[in-house]
């Protein structure tokens, strides 16, 4: 085992703060990461406050963070995929069981023994995982992902959560040119979903409450913008769209959007909103209309979508900032005070 | 134009009585049938007692009736489909415009320009389309069906409006030997779920309040019925279902059996709850979930229906009455106290 620097709270009203933490020596197949940028997710905020103790109470001390780039320090004796010095991220899992239906059939992120990266119980050395606000990670290389040469790092890291998040539901639903697709809410989901929507070669509309984030919405790749509180905006869409994609956790009338899908349309959640959706059965069964949820992707389909990436030279915005202003980095993501997402840059830990 | 025997109600508070009504006077591309039987679906009960006031108020006096079954006695110059003395059906939908996107594909139910069977503005003679608890109806070729010879006759009224209901979501959901499927309620809709599923070769598991329906459940096709009541005999199916049928109108925990699909699951409604289903988005999110609705099916769809039912001897469950019966009917439908359909003899409107 091994000291690594990090920042973790301590409790649920504790700021982040400094600190060293234990990882695991390199087993057979694991790899050894030195972090160079992590994102930060709302869900990081939610796992550090215990906002989401009925379902995963927060072990303390958290070390959050499951949006990370690095470059290999090392490789166990039987690693096969991964050399000293590559480019790599780790999204939200490291670890599964590899024998369920799930994880035969690639969607490791339903595995009933998931191991999260985070506030997981760690099978190695006990306690639970450690994420990825940190200089160094260890992780089995079936977790680890391929990050193209291409790109700017601060910005890939994001994709590692944001981006399957949105590019594994916008595949399934079948999104392409001559779809018409909308996007409910801009930030770091919203906006990850127009630019691959877009790249896919729909038709994107983007609903959102800030008619202030039309010009940005267009930048990012919409076609059209609509401000959801006008109902006649609204009603001129209804009964038109193939897909939805809802990035909104908050409370919202999920009915106001059924009603824009056309014939088979499906809508898909990524956000979770709180309290159950209200959903009027007749919003459904006028035009076979579909309701249904997302949740992040399989590693397969999050190599595929960073092959996209490269290829098509996409990444998240990022507001790149030091680890010692993550704690003023959620008090601005509590008021969505960001485009999109914010990035750590973990060389700042080294003066820690 | 001419006049036909009818039962219809005066008023929301009416019971429903015998009338003469007029019928128009065939069109070149119209079918003029004697009835001779019709189902009586929970929708004629809501219509005649202008419980949907808010979607469609009803006029009055209406002759409810969307499940019949009868002979041709006379067709128009244009008509190629049927001659007089074939066996037809009629369904809840009598015109639509035949040019939209909707009707193109087949889809004529989800047309906006819809004619349902009653109730409807009727372009032809004014007022409003009379339904099926009638001597006679007169209906475009487009939207007559043809019955298989080899059927009971009473037990096939209910398949036009009961079996492309339930038809329709099984074939479009892929329902086929090794799915695992579920039909919530075992009512007029449920127990032709339960046919429908079985005959595609699925295991079928039936939920329902009512263990004493248990019996009945397995005689109709079910290889296992599950009392919704009891958490531990839900908990066993955790995970398990590739499709829901859910039949039921009343409120009811929608998340219980959201919880019980497999990946990729699916819950169609085809009943209509009065208040807005709570829905989890986790409910969705894990096992990408998804929540549809469906409405009857389109008219290729129900000759389709009406074909497989007549390969495999298939009809509904019913309980013939005569027409002074039908008031009676109707307060034994509101006790679910009819095993599966009423039936109604039109030979009965003779002595009217």
């Amino acid at each position: 085992m091994y000291k690594a620097k990090a920042y973790s709270a301590a409790s649920a009203t504790s700021a982040l703060a400094s600190d060293i933490i234990t990882r695991r020596d390199l087993s057979e197949h694991d790899v050894q990461i030195e972090i160079l940028f992590c994102g930060i997710c709302h869900s990081d905020l939610h796992s550090v406050r215990n906002e989401w103790s009925n379902m995963m109470p927060t072990v303390y001390p958290i070390v959050a963070g499951h949006e990370m780039v690095g470059r290999v320090t090392q490789v166990g004796s039987g690693v096969t995929k991964y050399k000293k010095d590559d480019l790599v991220g780790v999204g939200c899992m490291v670890e599964s069981d590899g024998t369920c239906l799930y994880c035969k059939d690639g969607f490791e992120q339903f595995c009933p023994n998931l191991t999260l990266t985070y506030n997981s119980p760690d099978k190695y050395i006990g306690g639970v995982t450690y994420g990825g606000y940190s200089d160094s990670i260890v992780v089995n290389e079936r977790f680890v992902l391929r990050v193209p040469s291409n790109l700017e790092l601060a910005g890939v890291a994001p994709l590692l959560c944001a981006g399957i998040t949105t590019y594994s539901p916008l595949r399934h639903w079948g999104v392409t040119k001559g779809k018409k697709v909308g996007v409910v809410g801009l930030g770091g989901l919203g906006h990850m979903g127009v630019k691959f929507a877009h790249a896919f070669g729909a038709q994107v509309v983007v609903f959102t409450t800030s008619p202030d984030k039309t010009e940005d919405a267009l930048r990012l790749g919409a076609d059209e913008v609509v401000v959801s509180r006008h109902a006649d905006e609204m009603e001129k869409h209804a009964g038109s769209f193939d897909f939805i994609l809802d990035t909104v956790s908050a409370n919202h009338d999920i009915n106001a959007y059924l009603n824009l899908l056309r014939l088979d349309g499906n809508i898909t959640l990524v956000g979770a909103p709180s309290n159950p959706l209200q959903v009027s059965a007749f919003s459904l069964i006028m035009g076979r209309h579909s309701l249904s949820g997302s949740n992040i992707g399989g590693i397969a389909e999050t190599q595929e979508m960073l092959d996209f990436c490269g290829e098509h030279n996409i990444t998240a915005d990022v507001e790149v900032i030091p680890i010692q202003k993550v704690n003023e980095a959620y008090e601005r993501l509590l008021k969505s005070d960001v485009k999109y997402r914010f990035c750590i840059d973990m060389a700042s830990l080294k003066s820690e």
